[in-house]
């Protein structure tokens, strides 16, 4: 098992990536790593840490692809980027899975245009976690595809059903469809057929409201890309919005340190399934290998995840099963 | 000025329109109001009431529309409920505005229906308040048009505009687009068309990603009706959601009752804002009237500030600056 971790992504790199990948490889025996990116700076990084030499190998990629550099533009002229170059040996079959918490765009267009997609696949999308009440939710498409015809939403219920039992262990995830009413009939005509579409699944439970997602009335929720990609932005916003809103309100009651500290505590706490940074990645589905991507902000522990996810992706042969899902 | 009250519309008919009514000519001497249900139970209501009976009228309508009934269905059959006397009234020019806590998709489809459109306005839009940490914003539309054309959306935006300028009294309000991305190549096409018809309001402030709503980057956010729809009760689904969470971590923590008080009363007043019971109704813009919808749990006090937009709507004459503004 080998998986490729991109050392010259996201907002902390080489050191995040690099200290991830170390911990990745301390946690599972079998796992081997690649780390991608400029050389010697991955090699300074690791000149402090103690790790299984044998399992960690380098491979230079003196490129570095910017966090809001144009995507496509950059996957085009950055060929000794860690993103192309990754996701090239993933391509030729040198490595099982490829992690970058770097440029997201640049990821998904050099993922699909250097993987390709699976058979069957009409359009790959990205599922990104969710939080709901009741645990950890799935919503895909978070971005990918923003106009997207019922045969495609569809097929993103089959990858999202798929993604959320095997590799986030729900048993029997409850796929939902986003939209504007509970009952069958409504929302628009792509919406409609969707639905139709979507009863093919045992496990489909139907259209979700928007005040039914916090509360968790369904494991996958199912969207296009401009609902998906606004709600994921909307719920990261809430907890930033609310300590502000709070702030004005201790302001004026004037509290003192302790009641504070307490109100401060106990609102990280409650937000902590909202912590986008120690999730870690998400899968491009869809695309004709494993490719995740994380938050630029992700922590170590975050990169860790991500690594042990796209380990679980290539054991629990996800693609083989979403081939055979929409066929 | 006379406004016309759905008494037989919302969770707490005829209690709570009959009291906002009240209270509403009370704060407003040069208000007549019209309260339209059931005449014996409004005369029961009213019994126990002190107010200018000169200026509070009832015009009986037996048929009552419950809060699920089918809109289309039960505008065509109930003829004699307050929904349809009521903006039949209206349209004869008897009353001035009609405003009610029922069925939004009744009172939707009868406004329509019966007060036709304004000139020049493809598609009449549901403006719904949407709380941000800067004050309250305006969304358009929050459900009445679920596939909506670039040139259905400027006019959006252009309504939203007078609204929140003359109902709202935000001076220059800065007119936002629901995208994707915050570069104005972002999005379907019709995302893209409906940024370059918006860029010839001058307070046109651009594209907002779902970070930038709570934020209040924009005071009108411009969607369909799918992601409006869907925006606004994920939104109203936050405090609750977020109380489960806090629960769970007081529980955890063994907080003392002092300790409890103090989180529970922070909160609320934290998310004053978010209560849709006290914020009162928003308006079916683009039809030819004054007709505007509550939540179903309506307090008196959102009846009565309600009645008194619909006021502000008519005496400010936004729907001659709304056809004005399309033209």
């Amino acid at each position: 098992m080998k998986i490729a971790v991109d050392a010259a992504g996201g907002d902390y790199f080489p050191e995040n990536p690099v200290k991830g990948a170390v911990v990745a490889v301390k946690e599972n025996k079998d796992l081997n790593v690649v780390l991608i990116g400029p050389e010697e700076s991955i090699l300074e990084e690791l000149k402090n840490l103690d790790y299984p030499s044998d399992r960690i190998s380098i491979q230079d990629a003196p490129q570095v692809i910017g966090m809001d550099e144009s995507p496509a533009q950059a996957v085009k002229s950055k060929t000794a980027s860690s993103i192309v170059v990754g996701l090239g040996m993933h391509q030729k079959g040198v490595i099982d899975g490829f992690v970058s918490a770097g440029n997201t765009g640049a990821l998904m267009a050099a993922s699909a245009f250097i993987l390709g997609r699976l058979n069957g696949i009409i359009r790959p999308a990205i599922a990104t976690f969710f939080p709901t009440i009741k645990g950890m939710g799935l919503m895909i498409d978070a971005g990918a595809n923003l106009d997207a015809k019922p045969e495609i939403l569809f097929q993103f219920g089959c990858m999202g059903n798929i993604y959320a039992r095997d590799v986030m262990g729900i048993k029997t995830p409850r796929i939902g469809l986003l939209n504007v009413g509970e009952e069958k009939e409504k929302g628009t005509e792509t919406l409609k057929k969707t639905h139709h579409l979507l009863e093919a699944l045992p496990n489909f439970v139907g259209n979700i409201e928007g005040r039914d997602i916090l509360s968790g009335q369904a494991d996958v929720f199912v969207c296009d890309g401009v609902i998906g990609n606004i709600l994921l932005k909307f719920g990261e916003s809430i907890p930033d919005a609310l300590n502000v809103l709070l702030a004005g309100v201790i302001r004026k009651k004037q509290l003192n340190t302790d009641q504070i500290t307490l109100i401060t505590s106990l609102l990280q706490e409650a937000f902590e399934p909202f912590d986008y940074q120690k999730v870690g990645g998400v899968p491009f589905l869809g695309v004709n290998g494993n490719s995740m991507v994380g938050h630029g902000g992700s922590s170590p522990e975050a990169i860790k995840n991500m690594i042990l996810n796209a380990v679980k992706m290539v054991e629990k042969d996800i693609n083989k099963k979403i081939i055979a899902s929409v066929a």
